[in-house]
C-alpha cells in the first residue's frame, strides 16, 4: 500500500468564504502571539474563559445564559500547563489544517488527526478523545468561534419538513418533497452552507422525538397548518438548536415546542431557550427567547380525559430535577410556570406526547396541537 | 379539551395496496381461526414459531441463517398461555387498525395505542412496553410479516446518497441533490413505499458509521467513483438492510461494506451478509450472501504503514468474540477469513476506519478504498 502522502490541497484565499477567513484570522492570530512574545522576551501563554458553573449567569436582559469574564491562563513555561498549552496549539493547527483544505471531520476524526507519539519522547498528544474534546471547547471560548466554524462535527440528529425550499452545498432542498424521512439537519448550519431561498411557514413546531415528527409528518400537519415541523432526537444537537435559531431570527418564525411532560421535557425547552450551562458561550448564536412551550402539561391529564394506564410514576430523580427546574432563574418568577411544575409533583407522574395516542392515532396532530395553537394555549 | 374521539377514517379495499391487502388477509385469517375453533368446539390456538437459538440454523445452500420448523402453541383456555394468547390477538387487532386507517407508529406507539386496564379487572394488557415488543416479535414470525407491514417503524437510522433517483412517498428523491445530510433511510423501504426510478452506480458502498460516511461524502466518492453510498449508523436497522438488499437483489449492484478492523466490524458484516439469529426469519428478505468485505483487514497496520498511535489494544471481551465469529459456519471453512480474524487476535490490536486520517484527511476515499477495489482485494 502507498506510503504517507499530502494528496490534499489547500485552498487559496479566494476560494474560502468569509467565515472560514475569519475563523483563519483568529487561529493565525493565536499563532502570532506566540510569536510575539518569544520575540518581546515574554513567556507564551493563552487566556481561556473558564468553563464552569461559577463563570455562567443568567442575563436578565438578554434572557438567556452566559458567561461571565473569568479566564484561566495556560502559560508554555509551567511544567503543569506546558502540556495543555501545547495541546491547545495542536488542535489550532489541526483546525487551520481543515479549513484550508476546505474539509470538515468528527472530534474523533480531528483526535486521530492530532494523536502521535512526539518525537525524542515516549508521550503521547493526547491518551484519549476526551482530552482532545475538552481541548476543542477551550479553543471554541478562546477565540470566540463554534465549533463547526473549527470545522468539525456531531453527528446529525434531528430532521426537518415543511413550507421551505433550502440551499445546502449548493443543492436546492424543497423540504415539501422529502419523503418519509425528511431533511436530516447537519451539523453545520451555518448560512455559508445552509441558505434559506424561499419559505411559506407561519411557524416552526418543534417535537422532541423522531417518533412523534413521524405522526405530524404522515398526517402533513405541516401542509395542513403551513408550517416547518423539526425534531432534535431529544436533546437537540447543535446543528438543530443552531437551526431553530436562524429560522426564528432571519424568517421571524415563531418556535413551538411540543415535548414530554416530564422534568427532561422543561429541561430541553430550557436549553433551546436560555441555553445551556456548558454550552453558555455559544448561547447568543442559539438561544430563542421568545420560544414557546406547547405542552404537554401537567393540566392535559385531566383536560384530555386520559386514563389511568399511560401514567408514568415520577421517581426521586424526576422529583430532584424538577425541583432545581423550578428554581432557574427564568423560571422561578413565572406564576405559570411555578404552577406547572407543582402540579406535575403534585401529579405525581409524567406523561409522554405518545400518550396521547391512546385517545386516537391522530389526535396530537389533529385535535391537541391545533386547539392549542387556536386558542393560544402555551407557556413562555 | 374534547372527548375521545374517532376521528381517524378507515380506507376502503381499494385505497390499499397490494401489500397491505396481503397482510390485512393474514391477520383476518388469525381472527377467522378463533371463530372457526369456537364452531367446531376446539381450543383456540395460536402456533408461534420458536424463537430461539435452537431453533435457528445456517442453511448451507441458501447461504443464510433460518429458522428451523419448532413451533410453541399458545392457547386462549390454559392459565399460563390465556394472558399472551389475547396479548397476541390485541396486538393483532391493533395492526389491523393502522394497516385500515393507513398509518403508522412506532413500537412505544402501539403499546399506548394498546394499553389499557381490562373492564372489570384489574389487570392492564401490557406492563410494560418490553412485554408488548416481545408480542409484536411473535406475530411477526407467526403470520410470517415484516415489523413493518404491521406499520410499526424503529428510528430513522442511517443515510444514502450517490447516483440514483428515488420516490419515497410519491416524493421524487435524487440522491446526488441531497445537501451534506444524505437522504434519511426510513425503516419502511417496502417497494410500496420506496421506488427506484433510475439508477446510474455500478455498486453500493456501505461503511459503518456517520462520520466516515460524511468523509466519503464530502469528498463526493459517489460521483468519482459512480457509486452509491450508505452507512447504518453501527449495526445497520432493518431498514437500511432492507434497502441495501433490494439494491443489491433488484439492480444487481454488489454491496461493498468498510467496516472497523474489530470483532464488531466482523459481525456488522456477518449480519449484513447472513442475517442474525434474532431476526433469522427475516433473513429472506435481508441477507446478502455476496455482500464484500473491503475492510479494514488485520494486515492494514503494516500495509498501510500506520503508527502505534493508532492502535486500540483489544480486551478480553474482544478477543472472546473473535473466537466465536471465527466459528460461525460461514466463516469456519474459509481459509481467508480464518487469517483475518487470527491476524487480528495475534496482532492484540483493533483499528478504526477513522485511524487512516493520521496518514491524510482524505486517505480512505482517495487511496485506500478506491486501490481495494481496483485490485480486488476483499474478502468475502
Amino acid at each position: 500500500m502507498a506510503k504517507k502522502t499530502e494528496t490534499s490541497k489547500r485552498l487559496s484565499r479566494d476560494e474560502l468564504n468569509d467565515r472560514d477567513r475569519r475563523t483563519l484570522r483568529h487561529l493565525l492570530a493565536l499563532a502570532d502571539d506566540v510569536v510575539k512574545a518569544a520575540e518581546t522576551g515574554r513567556d507564551p501563554a493563552i487566556d481561556i474563559p473558564s468553563r464552569t458553573l461559577s463563570n455562567v449567569r443568567y442575563n436578565k436582559s438578554k434572557r438567556f445564559i452566559e458567561m461571565g469574564a473569568a479566564k484561566n491562563r495556560r502559560q508554555l513555561f509551567n511544567l503543569n500547563q506546558a502540556k495543555s498549552y501545547m495541546q491547545t496549539i495542536l488542535v489550532a493547527s489541526g483546525a487551520e489544517k481543515l479549513i484550508s483544505q476546505g474539509k470538515t471531520t468528527s472530534l474523533r476524526g480531528m483526535y486521530y488527526l492530532l494523536k502521535h507519539t512526539i518525537e525524542g519522547a515516549r508521550e503521547e498528544t493526547f491518551s484519549d478523545q476526551e482530552e482532545s474534546d475538552s481541548v476543542i471547547e477551550d479553543l471554541e471560548v478562546a477565540i470566540e468561534v463554534l465549533r463547526e466554524e473549527l470545522h468539525l462535527y456531531a453527528k446529525n440528529a434531528g430532521a426537518m419538513v415543511g413550507q421551505i425550499t433550502l440551499i445546502d452545498s449548493g443543492d436546492t432542498i424543497d423540504c415539501t418533497r422529502m419523503g418519509s424521512g425528511g431533511y436530516s439537519i447537519p451539523s453545520i448550519v451555518e448560512p455559508e452552507v445552509v441558505q434559506f431561498k424561499k419559505c411559506d411557514a407561519e411557524f416552526v413546531l418543534h417535537v422532541e422525538k423522531d417518533t412523534v415528527w413521524r405522526r405530524f409528518n404522515e398526517d402533513k400537519f405541516w401542509r395542513k397548518h403551513n408550517c416547518i415541523l423539526t425534531h432534535g432526537g431529544g436533546q437537540p444537537p447543535r446543528g438543530v438548536r443552531r437551526l431553530l435559531y436562524r429560522l426564528h431570527n432571519e424568517l421571524k418564525l415563531p418556535v413551538y415546542c411540543l415535548l414530554d411532560n416530564d422534568p427532561w421535557g422543561y429541561y430541553i425547552y430550557s436549553v433551546i431557550k436560555q441555553g445551556s450551562i456548558n454550552l453558555a458561550y455559544e448561547s447568543k448564536r442559539m438561544a430563542i427567547p421568545d420560544a414557546r412551550y406547547l405542552g404537554l402539561r401537567s393540566k392535559d391529564f385531566v383536560e384530555c380525559e386520559l386514563s389511568d394506564s399511560v401514567k408514568i410514576s415520577l421517581n426521586d430523580t424526576d422529583r430532584k430535577r424538577a425541583r432545581q427546574i423550578m428554581e432557574y432563574p427564568w423560571f422561578a418568577h413565572k406564576k405559570p410556570w411555578q404552577k406547572e411544575i407543582k402540579q406535575l409533583l403534585d401529579n405525581g407522574f409524567k406523561l409522554e406526547v405518545e400518550a396521547l395516542i391512546s385517545k386516537d392515532i391522530s389526535y396530537v396532530t389533529e385535535e391537541y396541537t391545533p386547539q392549542r395553537l387556536r386558542e393560544g394555549d402555551w407557556l413562555d
